[in-house]
Order: structure tokens, then C-alpha cells, then sequence
């Protein structure tokens, strides 16, 4: 995985000002980069670095004028920082997907089909009538279970469990120990205090570009044909639990430690921060921003809204609740004071009826 | 899994009333219900969807006198709801043993038994001295560690990491990812700081009829001979912490992400919602209920208490509480208007001091 | 795993009074203690045990005068609570350190390599150019990715993941089901509402004498050559999450279900209780003590502070302003109380312009 300055300044459409031979390996931060590394200057703030810089290559705006001699070739873009992120996206999918081949021992159903350049870690396991996309990189100790339908390029981290019938996406990432399917919570009270199981027969639809972090927790649905629908482009942290029938809308991003209560429904580009819950049967619009730790016990209408407390309100407000909250104590001396004073103006009733 | 309506009447003690010949395969509500599927009707709101329902069979009570044309056969029975429950029940079963026999390659010890008609994953691992019971379906990749005993009728689903001595109960299910018996928290401070660890030899018990979600986490009681217990009919959902020596009493339901500290004991028919956190060496009484979130740090004393907040307290003192918090700021400003006033009816004492 | 009583006093340099023959196997509080257990003596409030024991043997100090007849051998040392903790040091790795020899199927590269006396459980995976110490123990489903190297003594339970350049000290125990060196949580927001993932291209350092307990998850550092690192001697529960780039001072104690964000830095010798939220990028002093289900969104400058609320206060300051909160409503209906009377000696501004 190394290229030359030329073949990265091809890669981005953009022209090399400067020795175009060397060889880069890796990416890093103008301030930090060493030989055979590449890094930007986007921010102005920044440019005293590429006077010192050691990385071999430098992307900068197209226009860059440098004040001093410079150590490092530069590639000339029309916009650095999106440059770069091409590069770094690039530079994940070579990472990702370098495993391919057949480890074994690996399990798989002779009903089930897999896709061209697929990697099958040894201890893996593939159920009967499953279906693998191209490119799809299967980790040790995965599990997939019967009739499930995994799309291309998505991976596989090790030990990631796929219950029966889920429907994942193109270009997901799940990581390790993350569970798809798992039964939702559902038991009807009996009348001597037991519970009988509701049987959960529904399945977890994943689409395309879905990040999944590690240990996290994805319910199915509760009846047949309904799916807990996670959209195209969403991003989960670790250790979040999603209920069954949930719905969570495209684009959103969710921090680690976070739960989300069965059949609410998470409108879309909203931001959930870490260890949020959310209760069930709500409707949070589009857009929707909650801090970390927050309680949502009710549906959110208004798009936009940032939340935050148990039960949440508006961010701003509940900061100053607590502002006043800190000084409590002081509040109530004070009321307490202003009592006494009344008390010396006013005769208590007590004391008007001796009058 | 397909039964003709008259198997399903002579399965609930039941009547048909039209075609007693259809099949069904699934079980649906009334206003969703498609051809092959079988709906109930109890509350009389509903009775509408019975003349437009696509059910192949609905169930309703003995003495319903429909008030135009039915394309659907009828199931008379004395209680729908509690008929549909047993089918419910009935269909669980069904599709969580269809799974038997022994997938290679697997890891059973030779000291190791196993009862009738079970289901070995590839990839699972039975460790010395096991005992598993009858019927029991052990999926991919568990982990079954030495002299642990697990009940009949128990499903293990993949990736379930059962730790050495553990007692596991009968028609118990516990989901992928899930760990039971790993070492208590516990370590003794030494004076430069350091911790050692204080040997963890105790086991879990898990009683009958227990279900289990995923990615939870159950440590072993501390002494040799103690256990950490979950009684029999507990529910407990995903990413739960249950810490050693802890007590779970029967029929009591936990929701995900809720984590009870050391030793602690919670009673029976308790509901605990999600995210709530336990502190060590309580015992709370039965039929407890707690709200989400909520930080409990004392015993209750008193059964059928319902809490919130942190530290938690009544659950109508709490939200009265939070009522007149999200008003602070104006309380605050209102006690400051009083203070003025005040001022200018009684004269401070600096003032009376120059009077 | 059985002594005399006798080897016992030799491992501990005391001295036996009473039958030093008998055989030790177990140890036991003085209050619980049976045959064959050793217990100790060192709070004079449980001397009264002593003469009622079980045990076969007693660790006491060394000029301890029993007031009655013993039934029980004694083993005079210096300090008994020392020894004893040496003892159940001593007896949890002999229980550590049972199992040896390779299980097969499992699974180790051709460059991999390992050290002596180490245990490979069944489906045990060892990737590309690992280095495993001596004495390691990897049970069963444990992944070990390509380059990572592991210390001496190290015991993987069941199903632990490690990605790929990860570094595992010495001495350290790692639980069931937890995953070290998953992807930090990174995406640069894209102008049509995406998310462009961020390579995650540095790795996780776990030093010497760390437990950490079972479905923790522990991300690796964002960029080439940092890490996300738990120094020596900590302590870290079940349920754990910590992102990427985060450092946790050596010797620190973490309970269950906290989660640490992003590159925070938390010092040394400090003890955070269960459920606790760190926001990212911030800075804690060492030993600074935080209560269960605090928020900290701010750096902890000054050492040994114990903070509590969200945003986390001094825990005096917040127990001081909750009992307030408590009484919240009765301090709102003496503001009003107050406002009346008030009203009835200051005409408002209304009432004089009306005057």
C-alpha cells in the first residue's frame, strides 16, 4: 500500500508542485507528519506548519502562494479538506478489505451462496439459504443465521451474530460481538405473576452505509413481515441497545451506551449523544439533537430541537434550571430570611386572632 | 408448520364455524391479517376489521353473533385473548426447536453429558464434566465451561459464554453474546495504591422458565458455595449488569442497559425500567417499580413502591419536584423581587445601624 | 489443590499452634468457615467467632490471647489481613492457571508464535505475526488479530476479540465477550447530510496487572502510532465503554456500564463508580472520585475531588441542592404565601398608577 505523489495527485485530480516520486504509505496532520506521509493545509491558521512539516507531500488549495522555501512537494487541489477525506476514504476501504480467502474450519450451508472476492475467517458460520454479496469480508467466529441477506462490501467484524432472516445492506461495518435479530422484550402478564413469551416473529432491516460499533444490541420486530429498520448512512456507537420495531432514520448518528425504547422511531441527520434513553411508542423528528444522559418520555415534534435532562427539555432551559439548582440551599436560606422579615411586618393569623 | 383451522379448534378446545379446512401458517391482528394466518377478536373496538379481514380463521368467543357476511372461518372459544396467548405460546416453541442434531465440527468433552433430541452448533464447546438435559438447543459458537448443568428445554443461542459451575434451570433462553458467571468486581487496596484481586468462587444459579437478552453480563458470587441467583420466570432484556452476589426475585422484569451493583437484593414481581443503576447491599422490597433511569441508593422497605429520580424517591414527589426545577430561573427572579420589596419596607440592619 | 496447615504457615512465614496436619482446601470468612477452610482474624469485633469456627484453621496475630477453649488450629503471623490476601492471591492463580495444552480445532498462524505452558482452547483464533508470552491462557472463541502481541500470564476468557496491532501487558485478565481495538467512533459530516468514515488507524495498549471485565469495549486510537491506553493496574468492570484515544491513569477502578468519550484523559489512583458519562477531550486530575451516574462535561483540575449531578457538582453541593429539590413544591407555595402577603402592604405598580 504505497504510491507515488504523482499517482495520489491523479488520484484527486490535481497537479504536483515539486518532486512527484516519492513514495507515500500513510495520512496524517500537517503538524505531525512524517517522511512518507501526506497531509493537508485547508485552514490558513495552519500554514506556519508547512514551512517545518516532514511529511513528503502537502495538499493545498490550488491558489497557495508560499511564503518561504518549502521542504515538501505540494499537490494543488480545488478543496484540500475534501481531498483528503477522499483519500482517507480510499485509504479505509484498502485497510478493510485486504483479507480474502477461505480460512477453515468455516461452516457454511450447502444452500447458502456467496458472492466473488468474499473473506470467510476460520469459525465462521453461514445458516442454510443465506445469501453473501461480492466483496463481503466475514471475520472469525461470525454467525449468520438461516435465510439472511448480507449485500457487497459490507464487513463483518469477528464474532459479530446475525440472528435468522435479518437483511443487511451494502457497505456496512458491524463490529465485534455486535447482535442483529435477537428477540425483542415482549411477555403478556398472566394472572398468577408470571409471564408468557410474546414470540417475536419479525426480522432487523439494515440498508446501505450503516456503521455499526462493537456490543451492540438489535432487536427484530415483534410480528411477521414488520421489520426494527435501521436507514441508509446510519452511524452506532458501542454498547446501544435498539427495541424491537424501532426505526431509525437515515443519516442519524447514535453515541455508545444509548437505548432506544421498542417501536419509537428517530427522525433523520438527528444527533443522539451517549447513554440517552428514549421510551417507547415516541416519534422524534428530523434533526433532533440530545445531550448526553438525557430521558425522552415524549415525542418530538418541532424539527431542530436540542434536549436534555430527565425528563428532556430544551437544552438552554434546562442549564439554567440548573444554574439555580446549584445554589438551592441558597435560595432557601434566603426564603427563609424574607419569611422572618414578613413575619415581623405581618401578624400571623394566629396572632391576629389574640389581637 | 402449517395446521389445517380444525387442528387449531381441537388444539384450544374449540368450535369452527365456516371452512375448517384452510391452513395456517402464522399468526397475525385482526386489522393486518393475510390469507394462511390466524387473528383473535376480544375487544369489541375491533369487531369491525372481522368483516374486512383477510384471515384465513379468526378466534372469538363462543356467543359472537356477527352483524353482516364473514369471509373468515370463526374459532369459538371461551376466551379469545387467552386462546390466542396458548397459540402464541404453541408457535414459540415450534420455531425455536426446530433446530437438532450435531453440527461439525463442534467441542464436546468426553465427561460431558447430554440429554435427548438436542441441537449442537458448529463451534460450540462443551466443557468436562457437563451435564445438558433434554431437548436442550445449544447454537453456534456457545461456550459451556467444566461441571456446569443446564435444564431441560433450554435454548442457548449463539455466542452465549456460560462460565465453568454454573447451574442453569429448564425451558430457560438466553441470547447470543450473553455471559454468565464471570468474576465479581472485586479487589482488595493494598497501601502504594495498588488493587489485588480478591478470588471470585462462587457460581450463578439461573432458575427455570428465566429469559435472558443479549450482551448481558452475569457475575459469580464471591464465596465458595454462594451464587449470585436470578429465581424462576425473571425476564431480564439486553446489556444488563447483574454484579455478584446479587439476588433477582421471581417473575421480576428488568429492561435493557439497567446494571445492580454487589449483593443487592431485588424482590419478586418487581418491574425495573431501562438505564436504571442499583447501588450494592440493598434489598428492595417486592413489587417494586422503577422508573427509567433512575439511581437507587437505599433499601424500600415498603412493597409496591414506585421511584425515580437520583438519588431516587417517590415517583409523584419527583415529578412534582421537576415541575417547579424547570421554573427555577423564574422562581428565582420572583424571590429577587420580593427581596427588593422587602428592602424597601424594612430597613436593613447596616441601615438601622445608621438610623 | 489441597495443603496442610503446616504448608500454609511455611507460605505466609508463621507459626503453627494446634494440629498442623490438617488439610486445607478452601478459604472462608471466620463467620462462615467450615472443615477444611482457613479463615483469619483481625478486627477484634469478630473474635467472639473464633470460639464457634469451623475452620480447620485461623490466621491470627501473632500475640493474640485466646479467652476460651479452640477447637481450631491457629497460624500466628504479623498481619493476618495481609496474609490472608496473599493467600487468596496465591489460590486464585492456582484457579487461573488449571487449564494448559492445545484443544483442537483452533486456529494459529504460521507466524505466529507463542511462549511455553500456554492454553489454546477449541475455535481459539491467533492471526498473522502474534507473539503470546508464557503462561498465557486463551480460552475457547477468543480472536487475536494479526501483529498483536500478548505479556507473560495473561488469561483470555472465553470469546475476548483483540484487533488486529493490539498491545496486551503481563498479568492482565480479560473477560468474556469484550473487544479491544474496535473502531473509534469518527465520520466527517458531508455537505449532503452523509457521513464520510474516518480510518481508525491507531491501536489499543493495555499494560501490566489490568483486569477488565465482560462485554467491555475498548476502541483504538484514531491516527497511525497513538494509542488508546490503560495503563497499570487498572480496573475495569462489565459493560465498559472507552472511545478512542482515551487514557486511563494507573491504578484506577472503574464499575460498570461508565462510558469515557473521546481522547479524555483520566488520572491516576481515582475511582469511578457505575453509569458514570465523560464527555470527550477533557482532563481528570488523579484520584478524583465520581458517583454512580454522574456527568462530567468539564476537565477536573484540582486532585481528590468526588463530584456527583449532571453536569457533575462537588457530591456535597449536589446532595445539599437535592434535598431542596425534594421540597421543591413546598418552597414554590411559601413563595407564593410570601407574594401575597406582600401584595397586601406593597401596592403593585398597577394598583399606585391607579392611585
Amino acid at each position: 500500500m504505497e504510491f507515488s505523489i504523482a499517482q495520489i495527485a491523479t488520484m484527486l485530480g490535481g497537479e504536483v508542485k515539486g518532486d512527484a516520486s516519492g513514495k507515500i504509505s500513510m495520512l496524517a496532520k500537517i503538524q505531525d507528519a512524517r517522511k512518507g506521509q501526506v497531509a493537508f493545509l485547508s485552514n490558513p491558521k495552519y500554514e506556519q506548519f508547512i514551512y517545518t512539516t516532514q511529511a513528503s507531500a502537502v495538499i493545498v488549495k490550488k491558489d497557495f502562494q508560499p511564503k518561504k522555501e518549502l521542504e515538501t512537494a505540494l499537490i494543488l487541489v480545488d478543496d484540500p479538506y475534501s481531498s483528503f477525506t477522499v483519500l482517507l476514504e480510499e485509504y479505509h476501504k484498502l485497510i478493510s478489505f485486504q483479507k480474502s480467502g477461505i480460512e477453515q474450519p468455516s461452516y457454511q450451508s450447502d444452500t447458502a451462496t456467496t458472492g466473488k472476492n468474499i473473506y470467510r475467517g476460520a469459525f465462521s458460520y453461514i445458516g442454510s439459504n443465506v445469501k453473501i454479496g461480492d466483496n463481503v469480508k466475514i471475520y472469525p467466529h461470525v454467525f449468520i443465521g438461516d435465510n439472511t441477506i448480507v449485500g457487497n462490501n459490507t464487513i463483518l467484524h469477528p464474532n459479530v451474530k446475525i440472528y435468522a432472516d435479518s437483511r443487511i445492506g451494502n457497505n456496512c461495518v458491524i463490529h465485534a460481538g455486535t447482535v442483529i435479530g435477537s428477540d425483542g422484550f415482549g411477555f403478556a402478564p398472566q394472572g398468577d405473576g408470571t409471564y408468557k413469551t410474546i414470540p417475536q416473529l419479525g426480522n432487523v432491516l439494515i440498508e446501505d452505509n450503516v456503521t455499526i460499533g462493537a456490543n451492540t444490541v438489535i432487536d427484530c420486530a415483534t410480528m411477521f413481515g414488520d421489520s426494527t429498520i435501521i436507514r441508509q448512512g446510519v452511524k452506532l456507537d458501542n454498547l446501544i441497545q435498539i427495541a424491537h420495531n424501532v426505526e431509525v432514520g437515515k443519516n442519524t448518528v447514535i453515541a455508545a451506551q444509548t437505548g432506544i425504547s421498542g417501536s419509537s422511531k428517530v427522525g433523520e441527520n438527528s444527533m443522539i449523544a451517549g447513554q440517552v434513553g428514549i421510551a417507547g411508542h415516541l416519534v422524534l423528528a428530523n434533526r433532533t439533537q440530545i445531550g448526553a444522559q438525557a430521558g425522552i418520555s415524549k415525542s418530538v415534534k418541532e424539527e431542530g430541537q436540542q434536549l436534555l435532562g430527565y425528563p428532556a427539555i430544551d437544552i438552554k432551559d434546562y442549564f439554567r434550571s440548573y444554574a439555580v439548582f446549584k445554589r438551592l440551599p441558597e435560595l432557601n436560606d434566603r426564603l427563609r430570611e424574607l419569611e422572618k422579615k414578613m413575619a415581623g411586618l405581618v401578624p400571623s393569623e394566629a396572632d391576629s386572632g389574640n389581637a
